[in-house]
């Protein structure tokens, strides 16, 4: 599943020992293994490569440059979600008829800047934004491609912040809505409505919402075609599942051959837009325990990385898996304990694990906290004024530093004095 | 309680209008009153003026270095918990004898960085880091003063991720371990045990904890006279709670009251560190409607502040008040609709307020969200790729850019091309 793997009880992220890492570049530190990343968007590509989808990696999972341009090497498209992400994907080189852009707030500055750059097509989640869209496009004098983002009213069941499918929820537009769209398209006459979008959430690990999504979908193209409205693109999302713990979720396999013959029933082009599945696994937060603190109700193991730096177990209640990256076997060790693994951000929610059992830990030790790769530095923060930590990449037994640790200078940067 | 306030139903930060603001460096944008801001420490300080205690401005609470420097100039001590934070506040141009420093995950370089600025003293929070402490004082050849901060086991009713003073929390030392290390304080001997700290959880509305954790150290202490060791400083940390919406908070004054006559019994020098109370009512965070989006479930108001820019709301179910800047009135009016606010992010965790009404609402239009001066821009992050926003300050009617936006590029800046 991923190339973090011990070599003589020491842990590797592909040829590369992770202490070697930490003593090089410190810790906190994100460490990316390049194999893996790759090797997830090949599993996709592989998987589906009957109908040859373009895969768009989801950027907010994992914005930095080195990781999407990676990515991109390989062939895969890039689905942004802002203004911000547009610049990022630029950066990498990633051709514009490879990105795709969605959110529910696209200003009207963000829209014109993707438009001038020719992107592949706009997801649009209002009637407002169609209408500006289609105002921008008139200004700038095209013909502005767009897909609808459907809310197929689907309960996935993941964590609530990351269902999106959901008729409660601000994403896409319902059916009704949609289908009057589309069969009064003449009526934005600087815009191609010529695709539909759906994206149901994150981290799901079963197959039945897809299915059930998709089919929702594939009976509304139908719908539309006795109206004479073939729709050419058809934008699946992402949201596939990833293990970070006992999950047992479908393979890039499995998913193929559960959806593929909805898909290839619609005639349509596919977008995929997996953002986790591809970089989760791929990445590891290395931290070095600072100091064990044994209390009459609890032990803690104190590390040097905090929620600013990985705020899943904070907000989600995620869980992430946490290996000694030495590790010491049961056999003649008597010292097994269960820890709560905190940082020092000086908040109860600051832990990135509750509950661990590990053997002889102690003060100096590096741990790594697996699955890290997607939604890990993306959201980190300054909180503390905790100056964010560096990322590097590994290919092999080569190292390369994608994000310089940031310095006390950096916080300050922008402020006044 | 706070100088936002509508003149001609345009909403004013002092003599400023929101609008202006809003015109003149764009949104999403935080906006702070400097005279809220003094006036909230100086309704400590009179409050407790018969003690003249030290109050140290908690610096995570809000660390713009302008924030702080104006409370160091209304002669503020800060109160810091990581090496960023020293930084910050070296660069107020605070004395180091009013500063402290806190946390349970202190570095050995911090505390050293620490210690060469001759900080006032260091809140300990396990025998580990006593111990660290000791040696560093040792190489560094100096006397170093700390105070051992007792985790009085009191359940705070607030949030569980920001109380801090119950037994299963990661902070501070139990009062049979605290009282061991007091009897046995030659055994450090580079270390001037000198102090108690204690803080029990951040937005506490009710005097009764705060009394009870207080008593509890009062009889520790005076057990500790009666074995001839007499404790000098006592800090009592921060945790008053403000109004975001209907709380009725404790009054400087009530709190003042309810707990001098314990304070007093100490005989110790106290120091306070308020953070909230002093910060989170002197700021706002402006964000303009971009699309008022009609759904068959909800409406929402899609705003372009996100859960990057204030994460409150998602990370801890946070309530804050929102109000229009051009507030219309009911009569004339039948346009009164229930919004959830969001924002822009990719996630249904991305919301500021749920179930909100207002009258007319449209795209366009200015909303305030209040109490957003603590744990507001100092949690904020770059998630989505979005830069982080500008911040000012206004003082009657003059107003100083604070912190300017970021840029797409300060995004890649630490970043491998």
């Amino acid at each position: 599943m991923h190339d973090f793997n011990y070599r003589h009880n020491n842990l590797y992220c592909e040829s590369v020992s992770i202490e070697e890492l930490a003593r090089k570049y410190g810790t906190p530190l994100y460490v990316y293994s390049r194999n893996t990343l790759i090797s997830h968007y090949r599993k996709i590509k592989e998987a589906f490569r009957q109908i040859n989808p373009l895969i768009c990696f989801s950027v907010k999972a994992n914005s930095n440059i080195s990781i999407c341009r990676a990515l991109v090497k390989e062939g895969a498209g890039l689905d942004i979600v802002s203004g911000g992400e547009l610049y990022r994907a630029l950066k990498t080189g990633a051709p514009s008829r490879k990105i795709v852009y969605a959110g529910v707030g696209k200003t009207e500055k963000e829209i014109e800047l993707a438009m001038r750059r020719h992107i592949l097509f706009f997801n649009v989640e209002s009637i407002p934004e169609l209408e500006l869209i289609n105002k921008i496009a008139g200004k700038l004098g095209v013909r502005q491609k767009v897909a609808i983002r459907i809310n197929p009213d689907i309960k996935a069941k993941t964590h609530k912040y990351i269902t999106t499918g959901h008729g409660e929820n601000k994403f896409g537009i319902d059916f009704k809505t949609a289908g009057n769209i589309f069969l009064r398209r003449v009526l934005y006459k600087n815009l191609n409505i010529s695709g539909i979008h759906m994206h149901i959430g994150s981290q799901i690990v079963d197959a039945k919402p897809f299915i059930r999504a998709m089919e929702r979908v594939a009976v509304f193209m139908k719908g539309l075609e006795g109206h004479g409205c073939r729709v050419q693109w058809l934008n699946i999302g992402g949201g596939l599942g990833i293990i970070y713990t006992k999950e047992r979720p479908q393979t890039a396999g499995e998913y193929a051959k559960a959806i593929l013959p909805i898909l290839k029933k619609t005639m349509a082009n596919i977008i995929m837009e997996p953002g986790r599945f591809i970089a989760g696994n791929a990445g590891a937060l290395i931290t070095r325990v600072q100091y064990i603190k044994e209390t009459p109700s609890k032990n803690f193991a104190i590390v040097d990385a905090a929620m600013n730096d990985l705020i899943r177990p904070s907000l989600y209640g995620a869980h992430h898996e946490i290996l000694p990256v030495r590790s010491r076997s049961y056999s003649g060790s008597k010292d097994i304990r269960v820890f709560d693994v905190v940082g020092p951000v000086c908040e109860s929610g600051d832990f990135l694990g509750k509950g661990r059992k590990f053997i002889g830990l102690r003060a100096g030790d590096l741990l790594s906290v697996m699955g890290a790769g997607a939604y890990g530095f993306s959201m980190s923060s300054n909180y503390n004024s905790r100056p964010r930590v560096a990322e590097v990449m590994v290919e092999g037994s080569r190292i390369k530093l994608i994000r310089r640790r940031e310095t006390y200078q950096d916080l300050l940067r922008a402020e006044s004095r």
